[in-house]
């Protein structure tokens, strides 16, 4: 069962051919030359899709002018807009925009800059365009490192989009073979603690011990097929397979056992780093552990394509003394500039803080209403990362259709966001980090109008 | 021999650790700083590297005020900080920046007319931000169409960084093993004719054929050890290799052996396209042929993160229409804002014609140079793509080392250029496609100096 909705939800927050006629006349044409020049390989959100033009921090507004409140990009992290990124990358690309093959302050001040968020022993770092890249050179470098293959990460993953990234990311559903060498394991799901043989919400420890288990019967099944384990892959907020940030700590046994087996373990912070959990700046920081690795992308340049993998030094070494690396925008001017005022922006604003206080008041307002509606089973997350589980009243069970018409309904009353986990009920709460308290307030009334309008 | 040449072109223009005691201490400190924080697998170029700040049109300037012509950096093909381009990504990111999920017209816009330029067979375009990730993803689809694995490349091709990538990228050097699934055949290398058998330059049908020989062998030896050839993917201008541009039309018998084995064509236009080669907007158009698939990526966008794939839908259709594909940057408005810029400043300034015309100038002074300075061995090319192969005089040995040192002495002489060639004696000379007829005196002059220097 689980693999036939794992196949269905790629396709669940997408616009779908019979979706055509309820079209305007404008809208249609676009999608239409959408298919007919992009092919079919491309996804649009929405049974009615968003035609949109313009954006402001929190906000989006569309070609018809209606205003959107934007709770799914989490790649303009500093808002729509920001002045000043703007600012900075037109400064920079007036001023000059090469490569790494010459000297630049740029991408050393920036380096030195971000590095000093990390802790100690993660000391060098390399720039690419995605978080794909980053996450692709990881592998590379882990498997370097310790001579071995072998992958592990979680049932419904998400890294990216290269051949070899492509192979760790279950969640591009099943027509998408899962590497040979690599082995999946289940998310940490707190909610659904009874898939761990307890009678209670776990603990830190009780959590970390049964996910640690997790990794050691994959090493004993990789290593029954000749295989050693190279890297622990995983996204620190496990976003895609359906957001589990809690209880903080948990991932500590994890590390332990992946470094028992000779593995690598890499922290995939392109969603939860950048200040995204309001409590730290990277989302590995939560559960106190040094990855030996460390990846990110999305929120770094506010959109410009640009990621990161810092690494322990002597962990890139065997990788990085044999192997020249050269990407050619990788750690360009303009990138890093726009990195650079992306950083300043969040901390010469708190942005931290302000993406935890709006973030704990968003999941009261929450737990407020799920009071009084029962299909909303969990609410869970840190910062402006929170998830919300839809339900069958009373039960546990995914009411994965539900979760679809409240969020096309979400659409609907002008908030845009995405959904989640390896059963596509959990609606991915996941804006801009500048939101606001008005926006908390903005989205509940959308929120109340929505489970109004399917009955929930 | 080859083998340890490969090895070591790969530093040939390289600082290297022993020459830090001849730099100032500024520089010195700049250095330093990115090895402590890079790691080891950067590369500087140059034994004194340059530091640059400022750049415009064909030049750019050192933290010294030092004026350098610029004839390496391809990517920014309408000239450094180019003002239309600025003007177009200060526009776009000051309005809207998200991802391909919802509708926007500036990449349907950029979509249709950048297919405009293609043959009608080629009418589907995706977008990613880095040549790796349009070439990772070409194999992809090849591999998905024909239901094979095998791969064909020139014996020192670049075409990436990815881990699916580098192991098609001979010039990355020995310490990157080439795929199992792969085989490496020539460059068509007109100058060595005589490895060939011919006792004259090629005609495009001896060139051709030759090379579609090559093909049909590695296919052979491919199918003796199970595997089926999925693409044959090269250069058009076999850039890496030594730079082959002629005689135009060699291409058509390899293509003809790459569909008799059941394989796609990649054109890996790169380098090659958006106007370089000075007669066609992309290098196959030379050679008469229609690839399968065009990937192309740096002169894209000026220099903001910018790629694409596009193909023939029915290759596209089996990958494309099993498997979603989504990156998070590829397509996004503020890169497609800067590709539809530089699109339309190659057109509105006839830089095809500028090309072709200050390169055919440059190529022109560099054989009437050659008269006089026998290490000269070939001068070869179109439009701003030149390659000078320095030789041991009367005969067509490589001296690498005399063409590294003929490169540092054009650094001293300000000018920025590169090698290239399996063994590092090609002068690759690869400038921003609004070369001046005033650059090509000043390159000649610094080339003069550079000769004279070196004593030869």
């Amino acid at each position: 069962m689980s693999a036939t909705i794992r196949t269905t939800i790629l396709n669940l927050n997408s616009f779908q051919q019979g979706d055509m006629n309820g079209l305007d006349a404008e809208t249609k044409h676009l999608v239409q030359k959408r298919e007919e020049e992009l092919g079919p390989a491309y996804r649009l959100f929405y049974r009615h899709p968003v035609h949109l033009v313009k954006g402001k921090g929190s906000r989006l507004w569309d070609a018809d002018g209606e205003e959107y409140l934007d709770m799914y990009n989490n790649v303009v992290s500093v808002g729509h807009c920001n002045p000043d990124v703007v600012a900075a990358i037109t400064k920079q690309a007036s001023t000059l925009n090469t490569h790494t093959r010459y000297l630049h302050e740029g991408i050393l001040n920036y380096a030195q800059d971000i590095l000093s968020t990390m802790p100690d022993e993660i000391d060098q770092i390399m720039f690419q365009c995605t978080g794909s890249e980053a996450n692709d050179l990881a592998i590379r470098v882990a498997r370097k490192y310790t001579g071995n293959e072998g992958v592990i990460i979680t049932s419904n993953a998400y890294h990216g989009n290269s051949a070899l990234i492509s192979e760790l990311s279950p969640a591009q559903g099943l027509a998408q073979p899962i590497a040979l060498t690599a082995r999946m394991i289940p998310a940490p799901d707190a909610y659904h603690f009874e898939q761990m043989g307890l009678d209670h919400s776990p603990s830190a420890q009780e959590l970390g011990e049964w996910m640690a288990g997790k990794v050691r019967e994959a090493v004993a099944d990789m290593e029954r097929h000749g295989i050693k384990l190279a890297a622990f892959l995983a996204d620190t907020a496990f976003s895609s397979d359906g957001m589990y940030l809690n209880p903080r700590g948990f991932l500590k046994p994890v590390l332990q056992a992946v470094h028992e087996a000779g593995g690598v373990y890499i922290a995939d912070e392109v969603q939860p780093g950048f200040c995204r959990t309001g409590d730290d700046f990277w989302g590995f920081q939560r559960h106190g552990i040094v990855p030996d690795i460390v990846t990110s992308g999305k929120p770094m340049a506010n959109g410009l394509p640009t990621s990161m993998m810092a690494a322990k030094r002597e962990v890139l070494a065997p990788f990085a003394t044999t192997m020249p690396y050269f990407n050619t925008y990788g750690g360009n001017p303009v990138c890093m500039a726009a990195a650079q005022a992306t950083l300043n922006y969040l901390r010469d604003h708190d942005v931290l803080a302000n993406a935890r206080q709006t973030g704990d008041a968003l999941r009261a307002a929450l737990r407020d209403f799920a009071t009084t509606h029962p299909v909303i089973g969990d609410v869970r997350g840190a910062g402006q990362f929170t998830g919300c589980e839809i339900v069958k009243p009373g039960t546990k069970e995914p009411d994965t259709a539900l979760t679809l018409d409240i969020l096309e309904q979400l659409r609907e009353h002008h908030v845009l966001t995405g959904t989640c986990g390896i059963n596509g009920n959990v609606l991915k709460l996941r804006p801009p980090l500048v939101f606001t308290f008005d926006d908390v307030d903005f989205f509940m009334d959308a929120l109340g109008a929505s489970f109004a309008a399917v009955g929930a």
